[in-house]
């Protein structure tokens, strides 16, 4: 932590301030620039709210220079997290691919969507039990009958599955059905339910919140990571930018930044980040080109009529028609799909 | 709802959206503008996705005309409610004040805190118990053993008492103690609890989340009202801007705006709005000022030694003087503390 | 400027970077901390980009300093500056008002309105020439021939003039007419005409522009102030945020931020920074609750037909009202109007 | 435009609405659904300030449905405009490239690059010669001496040029010797630039503001096509958004957006867009993949050195990888470079 002093602190604020620092077992360096006292604070910084120190009389600013996730940092662990989900990976060469319906609604249509995901070539099934819906009017999900019949059509066709919990009550059932457990961007900073995940034996797929920093995200990873389980996929899932056209902002510069910041794999899903149908391909391609290591897809046989985000749920032509492009730009950056 | 064609929108494509309303039981008006045709769309709407119809070709624009949420809407309920907590009162002309340190940290010091919160008039007692933290590595709050002791200095005192909950698991021992349940900025989308929060017989603080539009805050009291519990109590927190000086931008707007969609008190958080201590004040003056119903304020007798937040509290003699600035303001606007 | 090396750097690339910094002419510090080395360096950062050392292998983080504004900085001058515009102070004891209609619409408009603003009790007349609307099929101003009215109205009532400068090409008009040279949001940023204004004999009323950050506000008024014209008012008048029931949020606590950051006055547009007519009163008395050195408010006699914003405008009663609660308010935080 | 009355909106309210729409000359449909009467309004309300209406009593809310913008607008003209410059072409088959150094630096440094651009096979070269930097102590750029020898290094290599203006004072020098006109970000509405390009027989490079919507950008564009000019080339250059690791956040659904809404081209600025070198090549392959019409990109043969924006421009190697891959991702989307 390095404390900046106003230009013109007194000595005796300067003197409080050290103080301070000492009575916290802190070591202390001074350092004086051309025009202002810099003081370079050694110790367990972690646990120091900065705003403590920035109250004090004569000081300026007071700069952390830790990062605050330690084992989601590339710097703790330099290489690559390889996050295996039955016969697909995440992290590798590969680009692993996810598809299936927004809401699970019968235990016909998942097996339908499970048997098509399964020709395309696709290893893993997503499908909704607990929706997260903003009104308390719309469809809330099939709840835990949904994840029994997502279960089955995964085993019939050898698919790995992954479906959202919304809270701590969620984790039991899930547990049960699921081989990937995703955490929704509007629980993304749920905390309880966070390090309840930690203790869990399945890797974990968090999803972005919609105005959070890349930084508050890995802070959630690590809240995980902290509790043991160090298998989390990170997924950028659109940000909520002053554009209304599209229903959120997919954010695809998340996509390099967080593999500089972090060793976890990170999947892109355009079909949230756009809301589109018409734009989840370009944005799903823009995605790939940029180094994402999966992507998930909402498909459906019939989009038009399926109970939720139709609108952004692929054909299944598009989607054979995406993994071929997909194909072409994974092979121009290096992978494959 | 309302749907715009494209200006070049072809016979057929009409033919085609009329024909899809139609089979949902829609009622169509038609009506021809200077260069776009209109269809006005009449039934129950409610549960439409927009997009849905956005998609269809020849289609220009789908826009909602009526308010997502019914029951907190004050078309629905003209009169202001008025939500009593302990002997005080949200809603009516008193000023309802609300105050109390940010963590509940001991027996001894929850105590202190609420002695002198009575001494100042103020009738109702704040302290958290879990604590949403952004690092897993700060201090998570008492959990249960912080309630009783809350509950015990509010009875000793008199005083109501308020603290937050973090998940559906919370909610049985939140019960037990408090008399105000409050739902955190992170969790105002958390739908779950909100849910569940509409079975309960107490009634709710619910946060504006950091992020969240005006109308997405009255659609998580919605799912709140749905359930039964009309006792909401709405709270702006601050949002987050592009300022970073401050922690958020309180946005004081909120509160003439909230008063003119809803009949739901508002009450002003300006501690977490601002999040530094010298600005606090003159926050909470403009809070009153704009029509605010209520302030919520975070106070302990050293806030440098806080395990919280200690940088946005306030010590006891300012409060002192805030409640005096505040009771002069109230008087301007026609209202007393 | 501090460079914070990763925790893993090597000593090659720490020797490199100290290198570089000596090539610059600049002294450094070294001083080692828990787990990583900081680099102090010191002499005139005031020109380098920060990411070019932070493209440097080795380097974690760099972080600047000095506040890259001084004129403009509370630290350079600790005393209020006070700016006189005719009979009117900003920055002093007295609550500053300024009062109009959004344009100038003809000679008559002007007139009756100067007229009413006087008997008013209000100072500073306001009025724009120039318009800068978002579409160009809108009314586009009066030009220089609504400057030469607004200035004749100001001279019959005793009453200095305020109006708007769109770039360079129209501060010769502008001088030639106006007391109070007005730089709009959108031309926040425009640096050939902020560099222009600091060469001019008249205060400058600056806007925050939509979505700039409190120190970016203060780094254009460093610009003017950097050429000589050390007279400026910082105006808020509302930033960009999510909610778009209003047109814009004003940002109330930018009012005792500024108050800390800069020794210039700050003063709140609650016309443009919230938009609707009936929630300018709440606004404008919650800005001066919160501390502004003055307001500027738009007024017309018949708002329903005015050429320009009027659904923001107040009528003139509603405009004695709010100077009326804006006296008690101002009493309250122990100002006069 | 619509009117949506109140639910609760009595008979006179209604009316007086209707005659006031009656008396500006609207023709007025009424329909009435579920709950809420609708007012359908016929005529030329492009002038209108919807809040004109929202204010009158018994208003719930007023929808404006013909697009503010006709000539950008696809609807208007459904064929992609192809606009060239030099001997390259935007908006059609071939995606169009421009590269250069951030700023004119010397008469040396411009023909040094230009040299390079030439052979790397790059048809257009940048070079700003009037900078807008946010402190008024960075430099400012060569001014006309360096538009003369950007020119100068054009034509030495059969290169057309691009720089930036920053006010109408600018123009005719620009005129002078440049083939494309950038806008940028910080000028997107500067209403009395633009309005004069409108008149220039050049193309204009119009760089997206930095939080601004799709449909303000379009409505820039509309300032100038109105003016006569309709060679207007679209620049997503990155928005402002949370996150701080990144400058910017290149927003590349702004590509397929744009190209539903508007015939006109649309390119992408990855280097500022992203601000840090090693991240300009994943930004730039996304943007092809996603659709883009062309790239602009920094590039210097010393970008250590260069006087501004180094950090975020490409060595000469960089660049020559870039196209390489470039051409791959631009064949798996049925382009060529």
């Amino acid at each position: 932590m390095i404390i900046i002093m106003e230009q013109n602190a007194t000595t005796e604020q300067v003197q409080h301030v050290m103080e301070r620092l000492l009575e916290h077992d802190f070591d202390v360096h001074r350092s004086t620039g051309a025009s202002q006292l810099v003081l370079g604070v050694v110790g367990d910084t972690q646990s120091v709210d900065p705003r403590d120190y920035e109250l004090l009389e004569g000081v300026h600013e007071v700069i952390r220079i830790s990062e605050p996730y330690k084992l989601a940092s590339r710097t703790f662990k330099p290489q690559d997290t390889i996050v295996k989900v039955g016969d697909a990976t995440f992290g590798g060469k590969k680009v692993g691919m996810i598809a299936g319906p927004c809401s699970i609604e019968s235990r016909e249509q998942i097996r339908k969507i499970a048997k098509f995901v399964k020709a395309s070539g696709t290893k893993v099934l997503r499908g909704g039990a607990y929706k997260p819906r903003s009104s308390p009017y719309s469809f809330q999900g099939m709840g835990e009958e949904g994840l029994k019949y997502l279960r089955e059509a995964g085993d019939e066709n050898g698919l790995a599955v992954v479906s959202e919990v919304m809270d701590r009550v969620d984790i039991i059932p899930a547990l049960k059905y699921v081989d990937l457990i995703q955490v929704g961007a509007r629980n993304m900073q749920n905390f309880a339910l966070l390090k309840e995940l930690g203790k869990v034996d399945k890797p974990i797929l968090l999803k972005r919140g919609m105005s959070v920093t890349l930084k508050e995200l890995l802070m959630a990873a690590e809240y995980i990571m902290a509790g043991g389980n160090h298998n989390v996929i990170l997924c950028e899932r659109g940000i909520r930018t002053f554009e209304n056209y599209t229903r959120n902002t997919l954010d695809i510069s998340a996509i390099p930044v967080l593999h500089k910041l972090t060793h976890l794999p990170v999947v892109s899903d355009p079909s949230h980040g756009i809301g589109i149908r018409d734009k989840v391909a370009p944005m799903a391609r823009a995605s790939v080109a940029a180094g994402a290591d999966g992507l998930i897809i909402e498909i459906h046989y019939d989009p038009d009529n399926a109970l939720s985000d139709g609108a952004q749920t692929l054909f299944f032509e598009q989607y054979e028609q995406l993994v071929k492009e997909i194909s072409m730009i994974a092979k121009a950056v290096g992978r494959t799909v």
